[in-house]
């Protein structure tokens, strides 16, 4: 997980330099995340299902779109980091839960 | 991203082997994210301010905390996946704008 | 307002019973709201959008629905109450902002 | 429920002025109603539990906050419009199922 290793040092050194600790603690960062999540839905509220992949890539959309994507990902980031959680085992963990849940045969083509 | 592509490939089998493409347009996955961010919430709304942390420590909750946050994770992998978006660059290129947003100096201990 | 001060009433009573305000500081509150709307959203999130009218009217979809709609507006009432905000008006003064916002004539049939 | 009719009609006139029907599909509503509920989220994420009830009563503050409760209130009735619903009768059920789920008794003081 080297590429994210990276970012959570750069974002700890963020928080640090701004003294923002004393902020991010885990309720207010689950509000952050769920902020940002809400921003990122409203980008494509008024958009038909069907019309929602090129939605997507429409230039001006997809900046906004990739700007609340990095906001989510960066508050998620956060609160791994502040709560010492390994978000790539959580979602290993997850996947594997799912799989369990879902099995491929009674679930193929069922939401 | 090691980690993070080899998670996002076994997305993609997950998916293709249930034939949840269809089901998994951007605008659904927002959705997806969103319900899982305010599952997430869920775990923290009736805890204190100085009791979260110790809160995501507790096995029960944590647990809970953990499964919400793989599913959280989930869900915006699988949007960047359908868009075509580098998760960590949007990461880097958001962290970058809220450095030259919040200056260190001036945000200081400001929330 | 006499419907929602009976039932802000009910939920005054429900609250007082089980010494529950101690819990429903306005930030609780906010996030309550912001999970609930997250189990409401979920309700149409595999949902086409030109099924979403139809989906709303099966008998079960309808019976979660509504109870996801009354969750999201019993933590609406609560957190009104809880600051003593009157629901009706603050809708009225932001309708009002919508209309001068959007005016009808420039804005007829765009999202 | 005089006042919220009231608001239903106007809220009526507004959207058929502007031809927004067409937009407001079950599924757009209840995004809209997350994303309006993340930002109320937004109001009170950096503020600690025991300072939100004051918080809610500053002046810049306040106005933010009753705009977005206007916000999620508008949301919520143009949902349950679209969708045939009775909003003080869900609640009503609602708050009856949690009656009797949580008995007073039981839960008193637990969260």
């Amino acid at each position: 997980m080297s590429d994210l290793d990276d970012i959570v040092a750069e974002l700890r050194r963020f928080v640090a330099e701004r003294d923002w600790a004393q902020f991010h603690d885990p309720k207010n960062l689950a509000m952050l995340l769920a902020s940002e999540a809400g921003e990122l839905v409203a980008e494509y509220r008024w958009v038909k299902s069907d019309e929602a992949d090129a939605r997507s890539h429409e230039p001006a959309a997809r900046a906004r779109i990739a700007a609340e994507v990095g906001d989510v990902g960066i508050a998620l980031l956060l609160l791994c980091d502040r709560i010492g959680l390994d978000l790539v085992a959580a979602m290993r963990t997850k996947l594997e839960a799912n799989r369990a849940k879902y099995p491929a045969e009674a679930w193929r083509g069922r939401a």
